[in-house]
C-alpha cells in the first residue's frame, strides 16, 4: 500500500473520514467526516478564523448564502468558461476528461489535437472517440415553483429558474463588498474573509479529499489601492507561510511557491504564486495567492450597474480598489496535517503507526484511563482525573478498553498526545503515569502537576 | 414599522445580515450574514457545539456531505412525500402554495376543497385555479458528467444522475451511524451530532430569515434503548431548556412547549415537542424534539440491506436503536437571540436603540476609544490599552469615527456591553471611563482593573 492509501485506511479505521453516502455504497466525490475529522477539522478552521480574522484590525467576515442570484457567474465569467473538455468513448460510451487522460494535452485541447494523441479508451481499450465538448462544472438546480417541464410555457419557467450551487465562495465575497463598505466602511486595505461550501462537478473527482466535488473553502478577497497591490502580495505571501508553518505546523521544506506562467494562469489573475505541498502522492497544490486586479469588483459594477468606487479617507481619491486573494481548501490542508503526522516506527519489535499531530490540532490531548477496569476503585478515581483535565483542557478522552498496550496503540493511531494512566499507586501517592505518544516514554507524575 | 422590521432595518444598516445577492436585486429567500451577523452566529453555533458535544461523553460529531447519494431520500420517505400543494392561478399565471392563500386547510389539501373556499388570486383578484399539485421542496441537481439532453440516450443518463440537496441533516446522521459504531462502538445512549446547511425549495420564502430557502440546521440524533426511550426524551427535553435559556439567555417565559397532537406529527414521529418562541410578529416553531423510533435506520437497513443492529455491550441483547432528535435552525436561534436584545428606550430625551446582547454572544466585549481622534497622545494611549485589552478577551473593537455620543450610539446599536473611553486623565492617572450599555452609566476605572 502507498502511503496514502494507508493514510486513507486509518481515516476510515479510526473515524476521520469515511466515503460520502457509504452506507448506500457511496456518492462519488463525495466525503463524510467522521467523530474525529470533525475535530480536527474544526480546529484547523477555527485556527485559520483566529489567524486572519479575529486577531486582526482590517479582516471582516462573511457568511453568504451558496445559492446565489445567476447573474453573479455571468460576471465572473462561470457560465461561459468553468468548463472542463470532455469526451465520449463511441464504443462503450464511457465519458472522460480529455486533458486527464492524454498526455501532453491541456484544458484547452481540441478536438484534433485530441485525436492526433490516439489515446485508446481506459475502459474499453479501443479508440473510437467523439468530439471534445466543453463540460460546465457548476452544479445547476431551479429555484421556485417549477413543475415538469411538460409545456413549452413551463420549459420557459424553468429556463429562468436555473441557478447555480456556487462553485467558488470569492463571489459571496466580492458581492457583500459594497455592503460592508456601505456599513462600516474600513480603511484601505482590508479583507473580507468566508469559510464554507463549494461545489465543482468534476468529471472524475479522485485522489481522496484532494479533487472532491463538494469541499470547503477559506478565502480572503484583500482590498488595496492599485499602487500598492506588489508589497499587499507580498504581506499576504507572508502571512500565508507564517499561517501554514507556525500555526498549522507544515514542515517549510515540504512547501514549494510555483509562480504560474502568464498562459497558464486564470484569465483574472495578473500574478498567481501557487504553493505547492509534498503530498505523498507527489507534489500538489495547497493553496493559490492570486492578485486579481479590479476584474471582479468591474464586472460586477458593469453587470449590475453599481458603483464599486471606493474613496480613500485621506486622499479623497476614488478608484476601484484592486484584490490580493488568498485562497485554501479545508481538505487540501486537513490532507497536508495528516501527511505530515502519518508515521510508522518500530516499538518492541511490533509496527507502530502514529499520528504526531501538534497539540493545538489533536482531536484529544489526553486520555485518561484505568490500569484495570474491572477494579471500581481504579475506575473511580480515574473518572475524577478525567473530570479535572476535561475542566482544565476541555479535549480529553476516557479509555477502558482492551489492554493497556492496544489503548496506547489506539490512541498513537489518532494522535493523543500524552496518555494518563491511573494504577494502584496512584491510590497510595496520587502519582499517575504519563505516556508520551511519540517517545513511548513513561513518566511517573503527581496528580497536581498535570 | 413593526419590531421585526426595525430588527431587519438594524441588521443591514449594521452589517449583521443582508439579503442575499443584493447587489443583483437578491435572490429569494437566501440571506446573507455581514461581519457582525458571522461573529453572533458562530458564538451560538460554537456554545450548542461546547454544549452538547464537547462538554460531554455520550456525544459524537459528524460532518456528511451536502449531495448524499439519492437512494438516501427514497429511504427517508423525503422523494415520496416531501411535497407542498402547489396551486396556479390560470389567469396572470402566479404560483402559491395552496395552504398558505387559503384560510382554515393544511398541506393535505384536494383541488376540491382549495376551490370550495373560494380564495381570490392575491396577486391579479381573480378566481380561476388549475387543480392542486404536489410540488416537492428537494432542489435537484445532475451530478457527472451529463451533458444536454439532446438524445434519448443523454436524456436517460441525466433520469440516473439526479441527485438532492439535502433538505435536513438529520440523514446525514443515520447514513454514519453504522460508520460510528463500526469505528468506536459506544455505550447506549449516546447521539450524533451534527451542523450544517439544509435546503429547501420553498414556494414562498418569506419571515425575514424565519422560512429561507437555505438554512443551517443543528441537530442530534440520540439512540436510545427502545423501551427507554421516554426518560431519555425528558434527559433531552431538559437539556434543551437549559441550553436555550441558560447558555443563550432566551426569556423562559417567550418559549412555550407543545405537544404536537398524532394527527399533525410528520410521519416517522410518535411524540413531537415543538418548542415555540414569541417572535416579534408571534409564536412560532424555534425547534423540534422528535421520538423517531426506529424509523430511519429500519429504513436505511432495508434500502442498503445492511444492518443498523446494536449489540448491547451487558445483555448480549441484539436490536436497532430508537432515536430521539432535537433539531433546531440556527436562523432561527439567532432571530430569536435578536428579538430578545432589541429594546428601545429613551436617553436624555433621545430615542436609542439597544442591542441588549449577553456578553457570551455580543460580537464585540468592548470597544476601545480616545476622546478625540485628533490628539496623538490620546490615541496612542488609546491603542495600547486596546491591545491589553484584546491580549486579555480576543473580541474587542476600535472606534474613533465621530464624536463620542455617536460612537455610544453605535455601540448600543451592535450590542457592545462596554465602552472604554480615554481621555485627558488617562494619561495622568491610568484610569479609563467605562460607559455600561444598559445603563448608559459611566464609571472611572484604574486600567488594571479593566
Amino acid at each position: 500500500m502507498s502511503k496514502l492509501e494507508d493514510i486513507v485506511s486509518l481515516c476510515k479505521r479510526r473515524g476521520f473520514i469515511f466515503p460520502g453516502s457509504d452506507v448506500y455504497g457511496g456518492m462519488a466525490g463525495t466525503w463524510d467526516f467522521g467523530p474525529l475529522g470533525v475535530t480536527l477539522k474544526k480546529k484547523i478552521m477555527d485556527a485559520w478564523w483566529e489567524f486572519f480574522v479575529e486577531s486582526r484590525d482590517d479582516m471582516y467576515g462573511v457568511d453568504a448564502a451558496i445559492i446565489m442570484n445567476p447573474r453573479t457567474w455571468v460576471a465572473s465569467g462561470h457560465v461561459a468558461t468553468f468548463a472542463d473538455p470532455l469526451v465520449e468513448c463511441k464504443e462503450c460510451k464511457s465519458r472522460f476528461r480529455a486533458d486527464k487522460i492524454a498526455d501532453g494535452i491541456t484544458e484547452s485541447v481540441t478536438t484534433e489535437e485530441f485525436l492526433a494523441t490516439h489515446t485508446k479508451c481506459p475502459v474499453c481499450g479501443k479508440e473510437n472517440w467523439g468530439p471534445i465538448r466543453k463540460f460546465n462544472m457548476m452544479f445547476s438546480t431551479h429555484v421556485g415553483a417549477v413543475l415538469p417541464e411538460d409545456t413549452a410555457e413551463n420549459k420557459e419557467l424553468a429556463e429562468k429558474s436555473i441557478a447555480y450551487l456556487r462553485p467558488e465562495t470569492a463571489q459571496g465575497i466580492f458581492t457583500n463588498y459594497k455592503n460592508v463598505v456601505d456599513t462600516i466602511y474600513p480603511n484601505l486595505p482590508f479583507g473580507i474573509a468566508q469559510q464554507g461550501k463549494a461545489f465543482r462537478n468534476e468529471i472524475s473527482p479522485r485522489d481522496f479529499i484532494l479533487r472532491d466535488r463538494e469541499c470547503s473553502q477559506m478565502e480572503i478577497e484583500y482590498f488595496v489601492a492599485p499602487n500598492t497591490w506588489e508589497e499587499n502580495f507580498e504581506k499576504m505571501r507572508e502571512l500565508q507561510h507564517e499561517f501554514l508553518e507556525k500555526i498549522i505546523g507544515l514542515p517549510a521544506n515540504h512547501l514549494h511557491e510555483y509562480d504560474v506562467p502568464a498562459e497558464d494562469r486564470a484569465h483574472y489573475s495578473k500574478r498567481t504564486t501557487d504553493f505547492m505541498f509534498d503530498y505523498p502522492n507527489g507534489a500538489e497544490e495547497l493553496m493559490g495567492l492570486a492578485y486579481r486586479t479590479d476584474f471582479d469588483l468591474s464586472n460586477i459594477a458593469r453587470e449590475s450597474g453599481k458603483s464599486m468606487d471606493y474613496r480613500d479617507k485621506v486622499t479623497g481619491e476614488v478608484f476601484i480598489p484592486h484584490v490580493i486573494e488568498p485562497s485554501i481548501g479545508v481538505e487540501r490542508l486537513f490532507l497536508a496535517v495528516l501527511s505530515t503526522a502519518y508515521s510508522e516506527d518500530e516499538v518492541n519489535g511490533e509496527k507502530r503507526i502514529v499520528l504526531k499531530l501538534a497539540e493545538n490540532l489533536a482531536p484529544y490531548r489526553f486520555c485518561v484511563s484505568p490500569l484495570l477496569k474491572n477494579k471500581p476503585e481504579l475506575v473511580e478515581k480515574a473518572k475524577t482525573v478525567y473530570d479535572q483535565i476535561r475542566k482544565k483542557y476541555g479535549n480529553v478522552t476516557w479509555d477502558d478498553s482492551g489492554n493497556i498496550g492496544k489503548r496506547y496503540r489506539k490512541q498513537d493511531e489518532i494522535g493523543t498526545p500524552k496518555c494518563v494512566v491511573i494504577d494502584f499507586d496512584t491510590l497510595e501517592d496520587d502519582t499517575v503515569t504519563v505516556r508520551d505518544r511519540d517517545t513511548t516514554e513513561q513518566t511517573r507524575i503527581k496528580i497536581a502537576d498535570l
